[in-house]
């Protein structure tokens, strides 16, 4: 027998919900609104997906998708689980995803569709390799065997000049930063071209290398047209670059696996844009189950988002995310979660607290830059605040201890403990 | 001035309208979530994104997004036009999309947030060439000079064995289809491989077209990871195949702009996967801006959903997708609407009716295949339907007309006037 795809979803009908679950499996594999000559018993047999769980989940309150039919008094929420054949669509994470992730989500009789967990057989890791680097990688990479990861994206996101950004850089590599990121927003413009920042920044942070030993990882984004990537990622590792960033979801997965057999540096993954498929809890794609893919395709790093962020997700959302990307994943190289978004020193005793790991990549940007004593200060106050948190520490000790915690408060508001 | 991009969103928030939209502006543009060194005056006003239009609308009573912030009884909806300097991102979709849709969708201020619509400037043209056949080219190919392009699906949709493959195209060629295409699911599983199926199927349609003259176009679906796109391409045009497919958001907008580059036949872009983005009101992207992308990176012919489509849209809602797509886009060659989806001979009245024009590709799966007296009778009532409105007959003349109709009203149901 074929091996299988488990496919996890959260559903709202008023249909019965069995039925409701077979339509969606008839839909996904060999049905169509009718039943057609050939359709035999045996293609059934073989290619149909089935049923593997289903059960009852109580119910939100939120509203049904636009278009859903029934009576909405009859509304159910449930968890179904359905059994793919691989052989339906073999390793290919783009064919899988027309099953798993297709037509699916305009089913009039769902009222809520959302993909949530995807249980992947052993194949697709013949295909794909997963990350080439991950945590051992990247720390080696950025000399920081031990110890949470400290990095900052440029601010402002866009519109300095490559005088301005070398000078940002160098004070950042000075005040002994890991990891420094362009902002998603800096692609490749006619007002800041990748290769005048590569030119920018690289000369600064082989300088920096050769007087301390110590080269912070830069992650260029080199999200562009397919055509372009290759071209992009070459041009940084020419210049002595360790690392390239990509929105995930601007190249697409598909995007992202070809970067990566060819890739010879991380690749940071960014995740702008998932909003639009996760944020809804009617429909999409859940955190869980795009990260499995993510990973699979070769992100060393994924964002996760961090605690008490600027955008809408909950610490608990938060959490869990953190938790999904540690979780082993077919013997894949670990990624590094990535905690970024209103991220600053006064957040590291929580975040250690709750996830009780160092192997993270922790990005503080108006947390680093917008520190009082800018943006030296601001890389200071992050180290000493997890390096507290990371020997047992109190906050209270650390608040003691580094001037430039104390001085962070000032700005950000109260450790958080 | 640099040239600019209007995007247009569809936002929901509890703060005041005016701050929302400034929130929203300027997470996307120069901001983050503190003012930081180097953000000067300067920087704002050449590279901020900047409100353009914002126009209170109606409530729909729908549920907030998860996580947004404020009193929900303060809640209000508004059309947000936002200006974005090209130079910001350059004619580069995926860099485009990092600042239209990227981090905008997790903005706990707002509510709701769909991107609905997108203004582009003419060096998006001199990066994307947009469709290289689109309707003039299809029907050369196909040798349909005028009139609806009649096209069915592969049923049922996987599990056919080679043999029977060549035995459906056969006799679907034999009944004078214009249009064959794969099922979207099935892409290159081990159960019916790609080289199979071309081989199976385009010495059929040679033998046909060398005792007819006519070659049906059939669409094989080469979803698949980048590196292969171009090899399966390559596959179906050596064996002198004249179309290929792609699920869209499978192989993302940065691998049809990949695969239009080297494509020497028409590419039939599937929208499988679009519910995602798209079905909730609240968040996400909206047809008619998603359209545009897919045009500008290349699809020939696209997926709009037809009239009393078995999914959830209406058909208002397709009506306005179809005229979407045949509007004109920075002169670019006109691409297909594909109507799909539910589809049989008994709509054609209904829909010529609501869309005035016959260059359209109609596709039925069942309604060819489920016909009572099999699929060449299914072609035969498609064609007879749509002969008859569009010479301005009534859909009773054609009942009247054709047995093949008279014989699928027993299968489907009235036709729908």
């Amino acid at each position: 027998m074929s091996e299988q795809v488990i496919a996890s979803y959260v559903i709202e009908t008023s249909l019965a919900l069995q039925r409701a679950a077979e339509v969606l499996a008839g839909e996904q594999s060999t049905g169509t609104f009718v039943r057609v000559e050939r359709e035999t018993d045996d293609v059934r047999t073989r290619f149909a997906a089935q049923v593997h769980e289903l059960t009852e989940l109580d119910p939100t309150g939120g509203n049904p998708l636009p278009g859903s039919v029934g009576d909405p008094a009859q509304r159910r929420r449930a968890l179904l689980r359905l059994r793919f054949p691989l052989d339906n669509f073999g390793p290919s994470i783009p064919n899988l995803l027309t099953a798993v992730a297709g037509n699916l989500f305009e089913i009039k009789e769902l009222a809520a569709v959302k993909l949530v967990d995807l249980d992947l057989p052993a194949p697709f890791v013949d295909r794909y390799q997963g990350p080439s680097f991950g945590i051992d990688g990247t720390r080696t990479l950025m000399s920081r065997p031990r110890g949470a990861m400290i990095g900052t994206i440029v601010k402002p996101s866009i519109g300095l000049s490559p005088a301005e950004l070398a000078d940002v850089v160098g004070e950042l590599a000075g005040a002994g930063v890991d990891f420094i990121k362009d902002d998603e927003l800096q692609g490749n413009g006619p007002s800041a071209p990748l290769t005048d920042r590569v030119r920018a920044v690289m000369p600064v942070l082989e300088r920096h290398a050769d007087r301390t030993g110590v080269k912070p990882m830069y992650a260029f984004n080199i999200t562009d047209d397919i055509d372009l990537l290759e071209r992009n990622h070459d041009l940084v590792v020419a210049a002595g670059g360790t690392c390239v960033m990509v929105c995930i979801n601007m190249v697409g997965l598909a995007g992202l696996a070809a970067l990566r057999r060819i890739s010879r540096v991380p690749i940071h993954g960014h995740r702008a844009g998932f909003g639009a498929i996760s944020r809804s809890d009617q429909v999409g794609i859940g955190f869980r189950a795009w990260q499995k893919l993510v990973r699979l395709s070769g992100a060393d790093h994924l964002h996760t988002n961090g605690m008490s962020n600027k955008f809408y997700e909950s610490d608990a959302e938060v959490l869990q995310s953190i938790a999904a990307v540690r979780e082993p994943l077919l013997g894949l190289v670990p990624t590094v979660p990535v905690l970024s978004s209103g991220q600053w020193a006064g957040l590291a005793h929580a975040t250690y607290s709750a996830v009780g790991t160092a192997d993270l990549l922790v990005l503080a940007g108006g947390g680093i830059h917008g520190h009082p004593d800018g943006a030296a200060a601001g890389v200071e106050s992050m180290r000493a605040a997890w390096e507290s948190a990371e020997r047992g520490e109190s906050a209270q000790g650390a608040l003691e201890r580094s001037a430039a915690l104390r001085r962070a408060t000032e700005r950000f508001g109260p450790v958080r403990v």
